[in-house]
């Protein structure tokens, strides 16, 4: 017997998406300072706004956060976070920024909620501000997409992050991640944190009812951060189905050893042409070596 | 009735200091590498390393640290968690890296720790991964002592800084912070976690017995990071008794409105001899401004 093609459709499909807002707030601030003349001026600063997560009426943690998508960034909390399987499990998610409170509403509740976010983990600096524990004992759970991260794959990368940021009007003191798919950026995020970050593309992620692409030719999705690879950014990219993440900074001992027990192919200071490959090599296809340069002849 | 000069220097004392281990380990990691041309080279990476602490046998919390200091970190995390009010109530912090503990000996137990400990905040990235919520409540109990930032105390310490970054073997990925004195750099801390580091030097600071010095002619205490000015940053300043912050970033919105509420000079974007100073441009003597540029004339 043929499928059905509409039930397939049907059945990639999260069976419930759950209801959002669409809160927006003003991301920048334009202020005074005074420079080393003595003369007055105006720069743009970021935006940093407490945003208080309630789970089932439940005060669950407050986030500090840019605010640019309080939704995506509240799901993915819940998600990375393992309080919540799946995205079905939330009926709705309200962020009302005149009282700095995202509301979530469950179907079912969350089991034994007490218990669970009992244990902390203090992650280092830009990592996620505060892990409940156990994520550490989930890694040999998970099972990442096969395929390659290419050398031009990268390249292109690297290449559409430099010309994102050149047209973002920069307020300084954000961090930026993003989510490609293939060699197409997906989504753009930036906070003043990228723990923030990296969660907002996780819930946004999840949202999502395009069928995984990855194979063996070329990962579909890899994952970009202009932060270190922490232990944290690793794990989290892991959870997600990210089987390759690029940085411009470098990489801990910790992200290290989290990016080799999960095969997970690891690159960092990538700008321009140039880049480390610390973990996994053989994940990275090296189909575009560049000329050697002059310096190096 | 004359008063007794060791009496006076009694007084100044912490009456009981706690006792502390000084566990080592090592800092980076050689590891291999692929650079772009496939070729296998080494790099250093920065440790990063689970200490858990716990408090009278009860495990509090898990931070992720490059490992430097543990013992000033734990001493600086109880102070800025406000958990302790003073090192005084600390008997011991016995740090042992075989277990990646740290276990803190009260002499009298943390009151209500259960519940002190319940609310979260997780502050923005490159903050302190968790604060236990209320620091904003208490900002308005903050005295901060008087005296100006001078200028050219302000270039020494950013050439102080200069100088010892250029010494430092850089394993990337590490923020600094340092504690200074006048224009003498007290302390430097690098870790993976600016929020360690910070914590790392208030915990060294309260250590110290030696008074405050700070006049109306130059302040005494000047705390510089490399990372941003955010909420969290300038509240932990504040609570040491600095009364200016230097970075070599720029601010964020809260740490902005927390700067101007509680009197502190925040100066952001400190390169060479240009910055910017953000809130309580008063506190700020120019008694070295520089010549106008060529570029400005």
């Amino acid at each position: 017997m043929t499928a059905d093609p509409s039930t397939i459709a049907a059945a990639r499909k999260p069976m419930r998406q759950p209801l959002l807002t669409v809160a927006s707030a003003p991301l920048t601030e334009q202020v005074e300072v005074r420079n080393e003349y003595g003369e007055s001026t105006t720069v743009h600063i970021p935006a940093e706004r407490d945003l208080t997560v309630y789970v089932d009426k439940r005060e669950l943690v407050t986030l500090m956060t840019l605010g640019a998508h309080p939704e995506w960034l509240t799901l993915g909390y819940l998600l990375n976070q393992r309080l919540i399987a799946s995205i079905e499990e939330v009926e709705s998610v309200t962020v009302d920024w005149d009282v700095n409170a995202a509301s979530v509403k469950t179907r079912k509740g969350i089991d034994r909620i007490e218990e669970r976010t009992a244990r902390r983990v203090v992650t280092t600096g830009c990592g996620q501000g505060s892990v409940f524990g156990g994520l550490m004992d989930e890694l040999d759970r998970i099972e990442l997409p096969e395929g390659v991260l290419r050398q031009s794959q990268l390249y292109a990368i690297v290449n559409a992050i430099r010309l994102k940021e050149s047209t973002y009007k920069s307020a300084g003191s954000v961090h930026a991640c993003a989510l490609f798919r293939g060699t197409e950026l997906a989504l753009f995020v930036e906070d003043v944190g990228r723990h923030n970050a990296v969660d907002t593309i996780a819930g946004w992620l999840a949202l999502q009812q395009e069928p995984v692409r990855d194979s063996g030719d070329m990962l579909d999705k890899v994952f970009y951060t202009t932060g270190r690879l922490t232990s944290e950014m690793v794990i989290k990219s892991a959870q997600m189905g990210v089987a390759a993440v690029i940085s411009r900074s470098g990489i801990t001992q910790m992200g290290l050893q989290v990016a080799r027990r999960v095969g997970l192919c690891a690159v960092g200071r990538a700008t321009n042409r140039h880049f480390l490959c610390y973990a996994n090599p053989q994940r990275l296809m090296l189909d575009d070596i560049p000329p050697p340069a002059p310096a190096r002849a």
